[in-house]
Order: C-alpha cells, then sequence, then structure tokens
C-alpha cells in the first residue's frame, strides 16, 4: 500500500474505494457539522444516518446500538456535550468499549514543511495515562499508522528531557520498558524510542545537536504525550501558531468515534470523518 | 516608557544606555557561547569576565563569589553542565539564591505574526511548580514583563480546559486562587486569568468559539505552564515548527543567569544575553 502523506491523500483513497462508511451522526442538524458529513457524502466515502432526538441520551444510545446491530461503522458527535455521549459509548452494559481497552484521543497533523502526516496521542480525553492504558495508546497509534501505509510506524516518547527520572518523571521509567519490549517485538514491526524531547523526535539536527543517537534519527511519525496537558499544549500550540491542518478520532470502543469541537474549522471536521473511515 | 516588541528593540534600547552589564562567563571558551558574548560586547551593552578554569566548580564558584562581591551584574553559563553551575548558584552558604526565592526559567518568544513579545514560564528548570512556587514564577514573569515597558501585564494560567478540577487537575484550583489575589491586587497592577487553554490565552477569536469570556480577551502576553512537560513541549513545538526565535534566563537568583544549551542557535544566545541584561 502506498503511503498516504497528506489528507488530500487520505480523501482520494477513501473516495476511490467501492464500500462506504455508514455513520451515525448524534444531533448533528447544526450548520457546522451538517456540511462537513455533507462533504464526505458528497466525496463518496460516507453514507451517514443523522440521529436527532430532544432528548440528547437517547441519540446517543440510539447510535450506540447502531452499532451494536452492525448497522453502523463510525459514530459522529454533532451538537452534544461530550459527557453525554460517551456516556452512551461507555456504559458497562450497552456500551461499545471492549474489555481491556481505553477511550484515548488520536491526532493526525498535516503541518507545513513536513513531507508526511504525525500523529500523536493524547491531546483531549485521557488525563494521565497508567503504564496499561499507555500501551492500548501505542497499539492503537500503530494501527492508524499502519492503516496509513507506514509499514514501520516510528513513535517517540516524549517526556522534558532524554534522561530517566524515577523520581520527578516515574513515566520515563515505563518509557524504557516500552521502548525495550518494542525491540522484542511485543508491539509488531515498529519503531519505539523514549523518553525522548519532542525537538529530538522529529528533528535528526536536534538529535545531532544533543550528542545522542536514537533508532528513530529524529524521523518519528507519531509521539505519545506524558499527560494530557502537555499533549494539549501541543495540540493547541500547532494549529494556533504553525498552520496545522488536523484531524482527530477517539480510539478503544468498537468503532473509531468523531468528537471534533466547537473551535475546530470545518475543514478539520471533514478531516476527522475521513480519518474515521479510514479502517472501515 | 515605550514597549518592547522585538528582540530587535531590545538590543537597540541596550545599546542606548550609558552603562553597560558586567557579565561573568564560566568555561565560555568555545565559539558559540565566545561569539555571542563578542557580540553583545561589540553592541556596547556588555563588559565580559571570562572566567576558565580545568576544575568547572572553581569556575562556578568564582562567578558566583563575583556577583556577591558586587562585581558581576549577570552570570552566563559556557562548556559547563547545568547541575555544576547551579550548585555553586545554590549553595546555601556561599550561593546567591536569597531566602524564599525559587529558582525558575523565563523565555521570551518572537514568534511569526505576532506583534509582540511573548513570555512564559516554566520551560526546563521546574519540574512540578507547588503553589508557593507558582506565585514565585508570576513575580518573576511580570518583573519582566514591566522592564519590557508592559505597563499592565496579562498573565494566562495554563491548563487543557477552562474547567477547574480539583479530582484530576488540582493546579486549577490553584489557579482560581491566583486569580481571585491578581484581582484583589496581590500582584501589582496586572490581569491574570486561569484555567485557560493556551488557544483562549492568546487568541481572542478561541476565546469567541468556545463561548467563554476572560479579562485577558486572549491577548496574553504571557502564559505559565502547570509543569515543565507542558512547557517543555511548547519551547520545542515553536521552535521546531513555529520558526520562533527565543532567549530565556534564570529567575530566582539574585542576578539573572543566562543559561542557553547546546541545542540553542548563535541567536538566541544572543538574545538571552540581552534579556539578562535589561534588568540591570
Amino acid at each position: 500500500m502506498t503511503r498516504i502523506s497528506n489528507f488530500d491523500e487520505l480523501v482520494a483513497q477513501l473516495s476511490a474505494r467501492q464500500s462506504v462508511c455508514r455513520m451515525a451522526v448524534v444531533c448533528g442538524s447544526d450548520a457546522s457539522t451538517r456540511s462537513a458529513v455533507e462533504r464526505a457524502a458528497e466525496a463518496g466515502f460516507v453514507c451517514p444516518t443523522f440521529i436527532d432526538d430532544n432528548d440528547v441520551d437517547a441519540a446517543a444510545a440510539a447510535a450506540v446500538a447502531m452499532v451494536r446491530a452492525g448497522e453502523a461503522d463510525v459514530i459522529m458527535k454533532g451538537l452534544i456535550n461530550t459527557d453525554n455521549l460517551l456516556r452512551a459509548v461507555l456504559n458497562k452494559e450497552t456500551g461499545i468499549l471492549p474489555k481491556g481497552q481505553v477511550l484515548t484521543h488520536i491526532t493526525a497533523l498535516e503541518m507545513p514543511g513536513m513531507d508526511r502526516l504525525l500523529f500523536c496521542t493524547d491531546v483531549a480525553v485521557l488525563p494521565q495515562p497508567t503504564p496499561e492504558q499507555r500501551r492500548c495508546q501505542i497499539d492503537y497509534l500503530l494501527g492508524l499508522c499502519r492503516s496509513m501505509g507506514i509499514d514501520e510506524p516510528r513513535i517517540g516518547l516524549v517526556n522534558c528531557s532524554e534522561k530517566v527520572s524515577e523520581k520527578h518523571f516515574p513515566h520515563t521509567v515505563d518509557y524504557r520498558a516500552i521502548a525495550a519490549e518494542a525491540a522484542e517485538g511485543r508491539f509488531g514491526r515498529c519503531i519505539i524510542d523514549g523518553p525522548l524531547d519532542l525537538k529530538t523526535c522529529f528533528s535528526a539536527e536536534a538529535l545531532k545537536k544533543k550528542g545522542l543517537t536514537s533508532p528513530l534519527e529524529g524521523r518519528a511519525d507519531a509521539v505519545v504525550f506524558p499527560d494530557i496537558q502537555a499533549g494539549n499544549v501541543f495540540y493547541k500550540t500547532v494549529t494556533l501558531f504553525c498552520h496545522a491542518r488536523t484531524a482527530a478520532v477517539l480510539a478503544g470502543p468498537s468503532v473509531p468515534v468523531v468528537l471534533t469541537s466547537r473551535g475546530d474549522n470545518p475543514d478539520s471536521k471533514f478531516y476527522s470523518i475521513a480519518l474515521a473511515c479510514l479502517n472501515k
């Protein structure tokens, strides 16, 4: 499979497919959601069902039920609070989060000057991943990278420095363990390294200047942030100051959930739908 | 005083002054440190003393002793490990950190497309500020903003969302307390608000899109990060992806300490010297 290097290529590949993605849109009657969904339908890769109900919890439950009945491949959030939608998704009896999975947020970024899409987790949902949750995040990230045609995804585990510090940054001890597990094949074909700062993940020059070596060689495809604070600052910075284009999905549930927010622009909603449909 | 809006204006203002800043340069015989120092000397605002010694700890102690003797206004780090230099600075008996102060890192940023310098703390030194340390950080940040000619500095307290959450993000409870103290005049003339995400600190449009109001009105001059992870990701992101120009100083000691690192470019070292000399 050819590697997908930007959002236009992603859309082109989805549009060229025979199959469409059945999407349950929860409370999506607002102009911004509707226009993104219609754009995806016109591009030929989405067949939407709009679920509107004055009782937003009933709408969310109906969308989740469609997934369980095998009638929807993706869920998209419209004008409903995230909490209400997630309550239906996470419901222990009627929800769609398989046991042992974790609800987490993956972002894809198209940055000016970069020749490829970048991916990261988690900028919006999981406050402070445990070691188990972090391994789930990595599995999801790898799955997404592979579906983008990246045969050997390179993942950087972000910390403010490359030093392991059990006292100040206990997650760095886990980072080392993850890197060792990756080298032993625990995550399939991939390269994972850390702790590394963000710059040494993405820049061979920065790596060299610091006198470090890393199997990532400054060419990470994706990064895992230590917590939501670092992730959120990254996301807000690149969208505000770097003119990045972004897409995002919730991973973990049995189907991807498109969870765009008020602040997102129409393009971002459209690309998020595309990202969610990729794994259909 | 006219507001200093970029690094060129900062250098021009320092060069126009009658007085020069006496700078103790610790182990600064490397080309990169020497060239930045010479550039500052040629611009007329620095008179350097190079302290070289095979025993780096002795060099650091000598620089600190010069400060205590009133013979140096600024210290600059050259080819010596940060730990070695800081040991001399922080020494309880012979050091230069006054009681009740905290050692923290302030960065000034010139971002393409912004009409003013931005400031932030802490991207490099203090792992996880306590409420007391956070108030010290704010005092230093305000002092720097005021020395830049900002009469009423606007500071945003960064969190991944605008919601106070004692459970997930205990620092947000302190943020609210700080904002209240600021409104009561505890920090002098200034505007402080938070928790706010980075984008709503710096963008009136983002604030409006989220349906929020803030006395900062999306026009923060400076931000305080919740911890070093978020701060470091910000710094690495803007320098790698946003072509930001930066300068940095250590605040807290009785004189500013210029603590540039291997990864910094020569401009950054030069502007950091300028930043340190501003308060002389």
